[in-house]
């Protein structure tokens, strides 16, 4: 595919499709500035967890280039990088990119602005390389424990679209895909933004991989029938605990898939773990505007005057999780002790 | 409200609110033939298994006056009916309506067509009378089982929109609102024909009563934040033994009602309980048009090519029902031995 994130030296921007717009239409959205970026964010013009870090961390550069001939300019960059961080407050990724590239900062010590905008540009391609890399990763672990004619039900978007590869949920179909196993796909439309019914369609129908498309509430119908053999999904941050804080209505999945017997996994990069989230239940939960409920496209479906609930996200307990698929292997219950392990393993 | 089904002898045709283009717009439906009756139930200008069963006792009145000056009005006027009846295949009512016409003529003895009509014309205004006092009934039982302060969470609409009267499921909010409880309504949106949205809000809201629209995403976070004290659903058939069919997506509310410890009521005239339906898997499960989930109004939402699932109802086993609101009372586990009383008592 046409990369979704890229880079352009010769308009010194950060280039995104637009994935509002998708799968009818495909516009780009070119960021010059922190203010570009921010919106990119909150409309969503990119969203999924691992994306919104690699836009983050390109966002640290403009935001850099931005405050350029500024006598004040780290003080103003400072105001811009803190923008970018809390232009959404879930996904974990984006803190970190930001984190990360103030990490970038001090260590340089006392660097010109023109060094260290060429410092960030150049960390945020390895972010973004990286990224291309941990999905091959995950794709390859979770891969291994898909059956070969598996039907994989997966809820929101965890693609190409959501990160800078080919995707962490969407990755381990892939990656199935690519060890033989005929497997097909069962997308949860995912209201409201519909992820699911416009950007995992249409990633996995491209694709050539089998997908059908089903509204969120045929979920314990198409269980019971038997249509389901694991379900994956991504997530915007992972608790110390193993609690997975994902797309609204993830919850409600798990809990079904453990009604019926399916295996439930989640799939994520390490760095979606947060070791200073003690639980789901500490995860601050965006609460999103009201008109991606009570509008689709232009047409209104909700009577004027009617309040509506938009929240984006809910937590999934660990014990309803069989495994948490990352690039350095599928950690195993008890969540706690795994993560752990694998922190004291990284220091 | 202004009543959305409206028999009309100036015009000799039954004339329908057409609940597809609600809240946006109230358009008018003249039914005057078989096909305009079968054609507003298959697309659903009218929907919600009582309204469906009042719609079609006129529309046999309507067969009648359609064969009128042909020689061979018997055999058509046969044909006619099983059109009807073949509409849609979930909901009892409809089958119990036809049948009803059906026994009505065979007992008339050998009449004439006008003679017939004039009959069936006042049966059919029977029904529809019987109907608005079947949901005072079951509004007043199922009041009494809310709740000062409850918010109900509702799937669907078993509204005024879904009945003649003022509903089932929401009969019992109304029932509770009369008895002096404050309540409010959590309506889940209910894609992809989004009756929850569209249909129930506009209800409430018009009436009243506070009412907010959650996606059917939402319900297990909805629940888990104590927001959500009972559900009320209506249902299209229930079985012998208790389960009961509704609209895609109740299933899974019922299990994250039970989940969560929240009372999971079914609200629905007696006449939806089918004696001649062992189990929920017996009823035949309508798979409609795949334009319902591709598309929102004239907005496509899925790829081209794409294909989907669009089963309209699922089956809610009875040990996740704590009790059938009918207009003869409350029915409690076991449903199967309260089911056989209460029609040993019919007899």
């Amino acid at each position: 595919m046409t990369e979704h994130i890229q880079f352009s030296p010769e308009k010194d921007a950060l280039v995104l499709l637009d994935q509002r717009y998708l799968p009818t239409r495909e516009d780009w959205f070119d960021c010059k500035t922190t203010d570009d970026i921010v919106e990119a964010l909150i409309v969503m013009v990119v969203r999924g967890a691992p994306a919104i870090g690699v836009t983050a961390a390109y966002g640290c550069y403009l935001a850099g280039r931005e405050v350029a001939g500024n006598s004040d300019w780290k003080v103003e960059l400072e105001k811009n990088l803190d923008k970018i961080e809390n232009a959404r407050p879930t996904a974990v990724n984006l803190r970190w990119a930001v984190r990360e590239m103030k990490r970038v900062w001090q260590e340089s010590g006392d660097v010109s602005l023109d060094e260290l905008c060429a410092v960030w540009l150049k960390r945020a391609k390895e972010i973004h390389v990286d990224d291309i890399r941990m999905c091959e990763d995950i794709g390859k672990f979770g891969g291994e424990l898909m059956d070969d004619g598996d039907t994989i039900m997966t809820h929101c978007n965890a693609g190409a679209l959501a990160t800078a590869g080919y995707g962490t949920a969407l990755g381990v179909v892939h990656g199935a895909v690519d060890q033989g196993k005929k497997v097909q796909v069962i997308a949860n439309e995912t209201r409201p933004f519909l992820q699911g019914a416009r950007l995992t369609a249409y990633e996995l129908h491209r694709d050539g991989i089998p997908v059908k498309v089903a509204c969120d509430n045929a979920c314990a119908l198409l269980m019971k029938k038997g249509l389901v053999q694991k379900v994956v999904v991504g997530a915007d941050r992972i608790a110390a605990n193993g609690d997975a804080v994902n797309k609204i209505g993830t919850y409600g999945v798990a809990l079904l898939a453990r009604e019926f017997g399916i295996p439930f996994y989640v799939a994520a990069p390490v760095y979606t773990i947060d070791p200073e989230t003690p639980t789901g239940d500490d995860v601050p939960i965006e609460d999103r505007t009201p008109t991606e409920v009570t509008h689709i496209g232009e047409h209104r479906i909700t009577p004027e005057g009617v309040e509506v609930f938009n929240f984006a996200f809910d937590s999934t307990p660990n014990e309803l999780i069989a495994g948490i698929i990352t690039e350095k292997g599928v950690l195993r219950p008890p969540y706690i002790e795994a993560i752990k392990k694998l922190y004291s393993e990284e220091d």
